[in-house]
């Protein structure tokens, strides 16, 4: 019984993601039912090694807390950081919507 | 029931808020339910020490009440003043969308 009550409370509905290298070269779906599963996935879907920090492509706002990832809507495009790389704004070319 | 009463009037529902720092170099996605509860978690996630202020980031606008807190829309990005520091508008460099 409290192994079937601690299985529950870990599970929340899995929602699709995409995610992105820093220099957007890669893009890959995945699907993630929490922001420490997302990280599980990511290492492996984008060969990551080492640290990193999950941030919105958008802005480079970094997500910290269970809290605000479940509050991303699906599909929300994330970005990941490995140590030293930096968040910079999509050019004009990258984006593809200006041209 | 004295209690019950207390804790009502605490609940508000935690919105998702994004956070920089004077210099746009860091921003986080913050959860909370009032400028009390975010002022806390802002010290934490952006190790802020000593006295600061909030203001939007978009015009420097400083938020010093609860009222005008809960007026602002989820997501709203919002900066932290340290002592000495001011707000100054964004670089078009650094927004990404004017280049």
């Amino acid at each position: 019984k409290q192994q079937l009550l601690a299985e529950t409370s870990y599970v929340t509905k899995a929602l699709p993601y995409r995610v992105s290298n820093a220099d957007r070269s890669i893009r890959k779906g995945i699907m993630a039912g929490s922001l420490l599963d997302l990280s599980h996935k990511v290492q492996e879907a984008l060969s990551v090694v080492g640290t990193f920090s999950l941030v919105l492509e958008e802005d480079g706002t970094i997500i910290e807390t269970e809290e605000y990832f479940q509050t991303l809507n699906e599909d929300t495009v994330l970005m990941v950081l490995e140590k030293g790389q930096k968040w910079r704004p999509a050019s004009n070319q990258g984006s593809g919507y200006e041209l």
